[in-house]
């Protein structure tokens, strides 16, 4: 415990250097990160070479295997990615609100970075450069802690990141550390003093790991058990469409399609022609009114809580539009839902009904994803309701401040009814 | 706790409802507690005779006792709270955002309730009809905790308020829930799956309690350790005026002065004119080289860390403003803190690098309020950076969602580069 609190108070004393340094500073520091990943190539894929080895030694599954191995076009992907984040605009220091309280008694709403991050990740070693370029861009010291699958690649790639801060300004070189022990995650969750926000990068269970062991805020989604209900004014090819998109454009992410919700009065036209159109590639499991009309395994109640990030679909035919909005409010991860419908009155209740960070009518639930909804980079996707919910950009990694600027103010003043305040925006 | 998740899964299934009731509806339950309220002030009185005659009988605190004790002004009070509620503007379905993802698909970014607020609070009654009103107002459900010193005041304010609540619209009577015994404490904050955010009104060990032993998040603060620091060029009288107000226009709040950081070349000079102007009033306890130029009882380190709320007040002697910064960061709650100067460039310095949620130049700490801002009403004050900041109005107790609809459209056009996405801001 005592070395990782030396480092995470080198970290928060960073972090005040941090708050005020101007954008210019930090986009250099991105800069040399570019120079330096470019420069380095050869070092970065022998020391990820050590890493893929020892993982095939020790029968690391194909999965995280997978996620490992970087080759150049992956380095190309890391580069590009960091002159994303070059690009973007600094999300510090713009003025969201400025009211006057009274004559020469001004209030604004500043946005400022969060402070100090904490970011728990496994497996892809190219997280560590988008999520340090990230708190680095919006002023954010950050605590990283790797998993020790990557641990050469990780050593590797922090120690440029280092040296790219350093190069651009002694002063906040504590900025970023890097943790390497696995027991660091369990006293990293005990930080509450220093840490502001826990980003975890990772499986589910990790996820839900963190969220129940710490009393520091998660910016994270555990689940993605998401819906598409179609509604009995559904057009069928929309519906069709829709569907196949939402399973099988790319089954393993958290915005893919889980349980498909189909109203009684289509369901005996619907039904055969999504079987038809999944060609065998769908494995479908439907409650008993589906197995009356196509051959299904039977899902069972545990169905409705999983989320299969494979070609696996649960099935339900529904009576009514309510009992569809019921089902997805109990047993949805509160991720991503949607309807399929030409009856715009519906979609209204639907989408004002549904308690999730991202509701849509007549499109596919993949479309929640923050570089589809243009906010330039993803923070992540949280499915918390405060701070940040859906899909999240850098704005998920601020916080603001209110600034009041006076001329010798006394509340003293107003308590007496000398003064009084006329609020006004001038903004 | 099986009687409590009763408890709560009848608040979350009301939620679902006030999600999507419109503003009249809303307005209208808070029209009938002002008209029950009012009629029913005998009664309120007469309960509330109960707890104070109990609460002398068991030796409540007279501190507690005092913010026990109803009379008909404050009852005034309470309607009058009431009516301001009334007329602030629905702070649910504003759009925050509306963009053009692609000809035809469309993103809008919502404000929403949060869903289901936990609530626990210490001694006041008046705090029930507030916080109630205050989540009725904005759409949330809530689970309350109240004092038992306050038991018979509360059971019949809560009966009125379900009596408001059923007259209006029985489909979300179950909205509110009252808690009534100490264990339901405890096991409301393991309700993660239930319970969206808990705001906790009492003591700083409450607050401190309930924010180590949950992983809800939690808007609050515990400590109010706040600090003016007074620069070499600062306006001697104006530094006397505000570090008065600071102090003494109410000691008890969380807003009020408890340190003072004077920079050493004006100390000599501000430090007896202080002395002067407290006239004994305020007990003064000062390091090393304040000991040197007033008389005044030494300050301990354990000083820098304490909330005396209290006619008390703490002095360090600095050396430059660099050193009051660090002193702030390393000491502050991050609740507010002031500078007094005449340098516009160190006061812009200084904002720009004080950790806390309200920053201030050349007034008053106690400025530091969701009414002074103009937040029309203040649901509580957080030092957390995460959700909300500062004081804190309705908007609070809001999140947003993430609303796209569209016309058929789907990812995998885009993945293949049959479409392209034109992210273009509609508002």
């Amino acid at each position: 415990m005592e070395n990782i609190i030396r480092q995470v108070e080198s970290v928060k004393q960073a972090s005040y250097q941090l708050i005020s340094t101007d954008t210019d500073k930090k986009n250099r520091v991105i800069q040399n990160l570019i120079q330096f990943i470019d420069e380095n190539r050869e070092q970065i894929l022998t020391e990820n070479k050590k890493d893929i080895v020892k993982g095939e030694q020790e029968k690391l599954s194909p999965v995280l295997l997978k996620r490992l191995i970087l080759d150049d076009n992956k380095i190309n992907d890391m580069v590009e990615g960091l002159k994303d984040v070059l690009n973007l605009p600094d999300p510090a220091g713009k003025v969201l609100a400025k009211v006057s309280l009274d004559e020469g008694l001004i209030l604004e709403k500043i946005s400022v970075p969060l402070g100090v991050i904490g970011v728990i990740f496994e497996s892809r070693p190219d997280a560590l450069i988008q999520i340090s370029s990230l708190c680095l861009k919006s002023g954010n010291a950050a605590l990283l802690k790797g998993g020790k699958e990557a641990l050469f690649t990780n050593q590797c790639l922090f120690g440029l990141i280092k040296k790219a801060i350093t190069k651009s300004d002694a002063a906040f070189k504590g900025c970023l550390q890097l943790l390497e022990s696995r027991e660091e995650i369990k006293e990293m969750l005990k930080l509450n003093e220093y840490i502001d926000l826990i980003i975890p990068r990772g499986s589910n269970d990790l996820v839900r790991y963190i969220q129940k062991n710490t009393s520091i805020p998660v910016m994270g989604h555990a689940d993605g058990i998401c819906h598409v209900y179609i509604d009995d004014s559904a057009d069928i090819e929309m519906a069709l469409s829709v569907t196949e998109d939402a399973k099988c454009q790319y089954p393993a992410v958290c915005n893919a399609l889980e349980t498909l919700l189909v109203h009684e009065k289509v369901a005996e036209q619907f039904l055969p022609q999504l079987v038809e159109k999944f060609n065998g590639q769908v494995e479908i499991r439907g409650d008993q009114a589906t197995q009356k009309i196509i051959h299904v395994i039977a899902a069972t109640d545990a169905d409705w809580k999983t989320e299969y990030t494979d070609l696996i679909l649960s099935i339900r035919i529904v009576e009514s539009m309510d009992q569809a909005i019921d089902h997805i409010n109990t047993f949805s991860s509160h991720h991503t839902d949607s309807i399929v419908t030409d009856d715009k009155k519906k979609a209204e209740e639907f989408l004002s009904r549904i308690d999730s960070s991202s509701v849509m009518h007549n499109c596919s639930t993949r479309f929640a994803d923050g570089f589809r909804y243009g906010f330039g980079a993803e923070v992540g996707v949280s499915t918390s309701k405060v701070h940040a919910r859906g899909p999240v950009g850098l704005q998920g990694l601020m916080t603001y401040k209110y600034k009041v600027t006076g001329g010798g103010h006394i509340v003293s003043d107003y308590a007496t009814g000398k003064k009084q305040f006329n609020h006004q925006d001038l903004i």
